[in-house]
């Protein structure tokens, strides 16, 4: 344990760089609830009204339906907010679905999962962003008009600003939370109050059409599997519920148990508004159709068909018109936290693949901003081609929605099964046993719960485009398969075989080389350092590209003082590259255990198009260079006075710093 | 002079690869000939087509003028001919016009000349290759309705040809000019045998119509001015011409004077094909207008006008329908070598600028193929650009096209005189006196004819598109100018200052640090290769980003028998670069005159996306340690087995090869 100490008094050394990065605190619930609510809460702005409309291709009829499925859809919310209870106390460590499906069920499972929940995020901003642009839309007629445009430029909006890197704050997240749940519970309540208590007969704008089933009557299987799709696509109501189980570490202490408190808090609210919705459309009669000018008698010709949440701001405000545009925007709002959660989440679980090696390595360093910008490129452009692809219509994008979110359940409910029934193999106390034994239980009612679930969304979405979600899912699955074999592969090509050491240890030579192009500042620095280094040989080589010049280089060398000798190399082609490369391989053939140590002189710049303008030859005579054994490759840089401009690293704040716990 | 035999001797160190290149060869003139000719005979395509069409806005009368237009073109070509004849001997050297200019008349001038031959080469590209198509859609409708896209992708093609690296033969030159020549010279003997030999009346397709002027009489000023303008457009027959001044070295011996001969049959060829054409075309009666719809009365509503060239040769071979096919071919040919010769003349320049400081350094060294491909691209989608802006319209591009090529042909005129008078200062042999002058006398008929043309291009093409080859110049221009400028301050900033010199010399000390991330191969390597530089003081180092994986190497690290140090550096915040330039910084603040050298093990790989599986944290830690003085960057490769797919570098053959006498 004496090497743990050493190690620790190390660690110390890093303490200074703390300073100047965010600081981190933990989340007390109130704060906690909006910065992981966001995605969930949000999902009440389309899930209900999905319900409505897959219902009215059965004729209005069928909405009598609604008030059971809208049950359905929140006692299977239940479920899954009991069974992440369970995730929240027994894996407090914040991996997530992907940890508790990988530790219990293995690396494919755990993989499929990862797979899924990367899809999700895609679609989560495809959905979110979509969904937002109606919602302003139904208050402002010209972004309906520009749906798909308007939602193509949000997205790129806040991919641009999650690369500057966002300074998290909570208020930042509370103030749309917050303002949403508000907004909503005025709508409702005073909704409810007029109806009920004053008696005031409501009527949402679309109450008096004459809605007609598209197909005749639906009857027999066609309605059970009617309902059943309207259930699937009510179920997006539970995208979101399993963010809180990623960010336990952030929760103050007891950490696990007031983690489990906000999750039964967005539950309590998540299932209030939802039902709420839905019961206050059917006291408006609001009918939402999916083909509103063929199916809704009565309708004018040029009838746009508002969002479920606007009819009844419409209908619940008409005396008080502002109210419509503040419900459109707190919706719209906290559709954009939602869709800015996947920016958030989507590096996270990628630095976790990463770390287990399913992706590139770089992107497991969570402050490196270059591999976050990546992985929100990656993401902007997933979801705006699914805008694109479906035009940003919410109905369409959620056929593919849920399937990922119920795929990331039904295994970690498994997962949590297999955990229980593993630890209740060596637990001995009667109490803890018990406690494990109903916590068993909530988990297979979970399993069983989402499990049908997903057979459900499976079953009556799958033509309708679920199958292009599980076929994204797929490939990335394949994908991250093939990066895990190669890192693989590579790994096993570099373990140390004791046979292959001694070769190693100690080359007998260092034969070092500069390369110089003029007698200037840069050669000196590069000569000088060559020689700290105490080579066997060191020698100055140049490529005689232009002979005139190589004559006038070779000439001011000699009257300088430089000891250092100088080799011409000829290049008839006006070539560097190869003559170099020649010269290094018989310096290596002619004596096989020497290194062969080249330095080259290169410009630190301070724009990108000075790049272009110096160490391209350089760098590409270094990429060759690379490939002949024993040779190592020394830049020794000279700071052009451009380079000052970039010497100072900015702090950075990374996206997700929040669920993580870093504020300002 | 000692010192230079060294320089010989030491330069024969280059020879062993000579051998895996191109060898050298030199022309015979009747290879130089189709080598150095595609681009001047190919104008004649369209050169005579435009001076009609240019008349054809005042009515048929004004046809009459073409056979003198056309005389003063040739007039302009013989003086222009006689004037590069100077040139050529004069600067056998194969600098051309940039050459001539700079030398004489400073280098503002030269960089004038060098922006125009720029702009024009772009120009070439899109004109020959519009032409080219017009040619094939002559006798292919479907060529001729989707001629735009049929003309990028030749361009497009020819770009990739030229990327790839064509290994050029004198016959792939010689085969579509000498097809063009006999085939034109057929065309023209076999009609002109029918009309005056035979009687046979040949009447091109559009001989019958009637076609009237577009704006009523054109007289006066007016007139005077649309005869300019057509002689201007007529003077596309020029370009080209001054190709053989850049490829006297290629020739054989005696040099200038066998370049000199090859320019006389160049002229004679393109004279005699020219007027050979015009008066072709006045015989059969071609009628060729702008707006042929609108203009041609009696033509059919689905008129299509075909070339003047596909017109001459459906008249003369009438009996024959597949001589307009093979004409049409060899026409299309021949004007694709055309574009070609831009795509080998565009780098050459390049590299002549470059070894100026007016472009990227890199571009200098020809051999290379990546410097090459950025000057095809550039090239290339300049080309397109001006094909879909001028939708592969011949009049309209030759709007544009001559400015750039009168402005080099006058400026070197200028310089040639200059150059004369110089020599003339000092010559007192009367012999070459008498040259010299009669050579003056002949560079300053040639500034005075291509003066004076530069002038009517300009005036008679200003605002129907020289303006934009003007703008394009000068932006050039500036550009270059900026990029000269900067390199001279790098180059100011960079010159050894004797009072800095001792500071650089020796550093006190070599602590050399190697970046560990687990015991391995590479590892291993590259702390054997660190401690062959002996440095000072030698310790390994690493990131602790996750504390597991960090304990696991410490534990390993101590059971190894390596005797180094390992220091382990802590990052809160899994980041790799910025803990890392901490330590260095902490280095160097506390002794300054130590150096750090750095040793980065990097991984070679054989394909791009191993590349992004690998070596991104170590990229960017480079990145960032280059702006710190005093620390070197040695990567340390370890070479992966698939690196060994990449390890042999293909000789590569450069476009323009055969214009510099490089023939396989």
């Amino acid at each position: 344990m004496s090497k743990l100490s050493t190690v620790t008094r190390r660690l110390l050394l890093g303490r200074p760089f703390r300073s100047d990065r965010l600081s981190h605190t933990l989340l007390p619930k109130r704060i906690a609830l909006p910065v992981f609510a966001s995605d969930a809460l949000s999902s009440v702005a389309y899930a209900p009204e999905e319900i409505f409309l897959v219902l009215s291709v059965a004729g209005l009829a069928a909405y009598s339906m609604a008030p059971w499925i809208g049950l359905a859809v929140a006692g299977v919310m239940l479920v899954v907010i009991a069974s992440y209870r369970q995730n929240v106390h027994a894996y407090p460590s914040g991996g997530g679905d992907y940890e508790v499906v990988t530790t219990n069920l293995g690396p494919t499972a755990g993989l499929t999962v990862a797979s899924a929940l990367l899809v999700d995020y895609v679609l989560t901003v495809a959905v979110s962003m979509s969904s937002a642009m109606s919602n302003i839309g139904s208050a402002v007629p010209f972004v309906n008009e520009h749906k798909v445009w308007f939602a193509i430029a949000a997205i790129l909006l806040l991919a641009s600003l999650n690369m500057r890197g966002i300074r998290e704050s909570g208020t930042a997240f509370a103030i749309p939370t917050y303002a949403f749940m508000i907004g909503m519970f005025i709508m409702l309540g005073w909704g409810f109050f007029q109806i009920y208590a004053l008696g005031t007969p409501l009527r949402a704008e679309s109450a008096d059409f004459e809605m007609h089933s598209e197909h005749g009557d639906i009857l027999g299987f066609a309605l059970v599997f009617l309902v059943a799709r309207a259930f699937s696509s009510g179920s997006a109501a539970l995208t979101g519920v399993e963010a809180i189980s990623n960010g336990v570490p952030a929760f103050r202490k007891p950490k696990s148990r007031n983690a489990a408190t906000t999750l039964l808090m967005l539950g309590a609210i998540s299932i209030t508004l939802f039902m709420g919705i839905i019961m206050l459309a059917k006291a408006t009669g609001v009918q939402i159709a999916e083909r509103p000018l063929e199916q809704l008698g009565g309708a004018p010709a040029d009838y746009h068909q508002r969002t479920l949440i606007a009819q009844l701001a419409d209908a619940v405000f008409h005396d008080f018109p502002v109210g419509l545009y503040l419900i459109a925007g707190v919706t719209a709002l906290i559709l954009v936290l939602a869709a800015n959660t996947a920016f958030n989440g989507f590096p996270v679980l990628g630095s976790i693949l990463a770390q287990d090696r399913y992706l590139p390595r770089q992107l497991h360093t969570r402050g490196d901003r270059l591999a976050f910008s990546n992985g929100i490129l990656f993401l902007a452009f997933g979801a705006i081609a699914f805008v694109v692809a479906f035009q940003a219509e919410v109905t369409a994008l959620i056929q593919l929605y849920i399937v990922g979110v119920f795929v990331s359940f039904t295994l970690s409910q498994i997962g949590m099964v297999r955990h229980w029934t593993r630890l209740l193999r060596t637990e001995t106390d009667p109490g803890a046993r018990r406690r494990m034994v109903r916590a068993r239980v909530t988990n297979t009612i979970g399993f069983l719960c989402t499990g049908t679930v997903l057979v459900i969304v499976v079953v009556t979405k799958f033509v309708v485009g679920a199958w292009i979600a599980i076929l994204a899912m797929a490939a990335l699955f394949g994908i991250m398969k093939l990066i895990h074999r190669h890192y693989a592969s590579v790994s096993a090509e570099l373990e140390a075989r004791a046979e292959e050491i001694d070769d190693l240890v100690l080359p007998s030579r260092n034969h070092a080389i500069v390369l110089v192009s003029n007698v200037h500042m840069p050669t000196l620095r590069a000569l000088a350092y060559a020689r700290a280094t105490r080579p066997d040989v060191l020698e100055a080589i140049t490529v005689s590209v232009d002979d005139a010049e190589t004559r006038q280089l070779v000439h001011k060398w000699e009257h300088s003082d430089i000891s250092v000798p100088l080799k011409v190399i000829a290049s008839p082609y006006r070539e560097i590259t190869r003559p170099v490369l020649g010269y290094v391989k018989r310096l290596i053939k002619d004596s096989p255990r020497t290194v062969v140590t080249v330095f080259i002189p290169e410009y630190v710049v301070g724009h990108w198009w000075e790049q272009l303008l110096h160490n391209q030859s350089a760098l590409r005579l270094k990429g060759r260079l690379l490939f002949e054994p024993n040779v190592m490759v020394t830049s020794v840089p000279w700071q052009l006075s451009s380079s000052e401009r970039l010497k100072k690293l900015a702090p950075q704040s990374a996206p997700g710093d929040a669920r993580r716990g870093f504020l300002e």
